[in-house]
């Protein structure tokens, strides 16, 4: 069976660091999570380049990354203005944050949920009036669908409510995100399973953090629930507004080797996604970076879902100046 | 729903420490540990002191606890003299360690599985002629049942044939252990599923490591598998023969914390944790400890299995000389 991973930190990451990757790392990172087997990317955002500077050349790496072949190239806009730049730079798949909480909605794009909620509507009628080779699919992943740093708990109830209504706004599939860390695995299974009964084929993945040390735990609920694409950070940068451990994302690298050692396929090979993580290193030195696979490798018999072996050690990143 | 979180930090935790924690922070630890909630400790070893001078004082530290209230007293014996001593202490429950794995058996204690499992016998029957009250439990964890460093894979079928051998020669309850952290969700949900089967009653916990990131992902493959016993220790110590960030058990706070947001009861209560690892963090300055949910605390809304609520942040870590 295929998972996607689905690789957000070229913007998830990049975009809560305050300072800027170069364009060109940028492009040679997103290189190398491509040729590590990862399918898609995304890659920036389409927002105002004043409030998000590190984003200010997303137009140049949407272009760069559209030249890898099979890469799925995805970006975030918050609106129709962002959605068109999106397209016209040719994104395929545009993300667009919307907010199961009013309150975090209001303080993260400055418009209530319903109206984000509208936004989704008026950004899908004016993709419809694309010519069909140019048409990007709308992806949501409803913010605090487990819970909100404002507001408290989110019932259920509304999260559904919000899916079945971006569905019906014709958005292309609904996944729900957990940007703020405090999902539990029964919560997981429970509105996963219920936004697959509600939504169908437009049920999407899981934009999971591992803020309090659940993140792979929330993983194998969402499995259990039927979820087939999951969101992931290398080094799991991103969303970290806490301590240092206190990690944002989901690491990739983690992430991979879980499921392939659970005998799910990925695509991703562990070495190559080393070899990516050593260029973010080296064009982000002394930011912190995250993830147990990188420290320790793969063990000693691992194969790949699909029944290639690993060298023991395999995926292990080699820092820079630091002895193995 | 009852979940016991056993804590293994006195001895799995310290065991991995090279310089001792003094004796009288032990037993003040200890008692922070059980006034936290913990119903079950692993206090210390009946090994050797030559060999892992750190546990020379576990007589006098079972003793101190005995005197905690409600408290199961736990130790780890490797033989028939250990168990002795750990009884005449007044061990409730002696820990035995087998290993699924001959490599790993020779190599940890020096005999093979099948005279690890002829020793269960012999405390068994030792055991058995004590008069009814001074009967310790006999419990196992299958050491290298997900997988051996030296060996590499463990066939399953054996591992099960290990744990019914053990379950025939006596022992009280034979749970499954990952100490090198290379258990996978599939294969831990496999394996505590057959495990049941085979030995009903007598089938035990899960002593689970997050070495790559995986313990509570685990977790919840072992609690769908019926698993209702998890080892854990306070800050992740023990068992960590990597570099930093590759813990080795998994964190008592951040699995107290996922299980009770699941709604799943542990009796334990995060601020009085928190007031546990002060003390762990005083007498070992400067020794790693892990865990997210110390540095985050709860969330906005947390509220215990129980229905009771927390205060938003219960549960964080108030490092001294650190600004929170």
């Amino acid at each position: 069976m295929f998972i996607l991973v689905s690789e957000v930190g070229p913007r998830d990451g990049l975009q809560s660091i305050r300072r800027a990757m170069p364009t060109e790392a940028k492009i040679r990172w997103i290189g190398a999570l491509a040729a590590a087997g990862l399918r898609e990317i995304e890659v920036g955002s389409f927002v105002n380049p004043r409030k998000l500077p590190q984003m200010a050349d997303a137009t140049e790496v949407v272009r760069a990354a559209l030249a890898i072949p099979g890469l799925t190239v995805m970006a975030l806009a918050p609106n129709l203005r962002g959605a068109q730049a999106a397209a016209e730079a040719g994104v395929r798949k545009v993300t667009m944050p919307v907010s199961a909480s009013n309150a975090h909605s209001l303080a993260n794009i400055g418009v209530s949920t319903d109206r984000a909620i509208g936004q989704v509507g008026e950004v899908v009628a004016w993709r419809d009036t694309l010519p069909a080779g140019a048409r990007p699919e709308i992806e949501i992943g409803i913010s605090t669908a487990f819970g909100c740093t404002i507001e408290g708990p989110v019932a259920e109830d509304h999260v559904i409510d919000v899916a079945v209504r971006l569905a019906q706004a014709g958005a292309d599939s609904v996944g729900l995100s957990d940007g703020v860390g405090t999902a539990n695995p029964a919560q997981v299974k429970r509105l996963f399973t219920r936004l697959r009964a509600e939504l169908g084929d437009k049920a999407g993945g899981a934009h999971l953090h591992n803020t309090r040390g659940q993140g792979l735990a929330n993983v194998v609920a969402a499995l259990d629930a039927g979820v087939t694409t999951f969101d992931a950070s290398q080094g799991g940068i991103g969303g970290c507004p806490y301590s240092p451990g206190a990690t944002g994302n989901i690491v990739t690298e983690d992430l991979v080797w879980m499921l392939e050692a659970m005998g799910l396929d990925t695509g991703v090979d562990l070495d190559r996604l080393a070899a990516a993580r050593a260029i973010l290193e080296e064009a982000l030195p002394g930011e912190p970076v995250y993830g147990h696979l990188p420290d320790v490798g793969t063990e000693k018999g691992f194969r790949y879902a699909g029944g290639r072996a690993a060298v023991e050690g395999s995926g292990r990143a080699h820092r820079q100046g630091v002895p193995a």
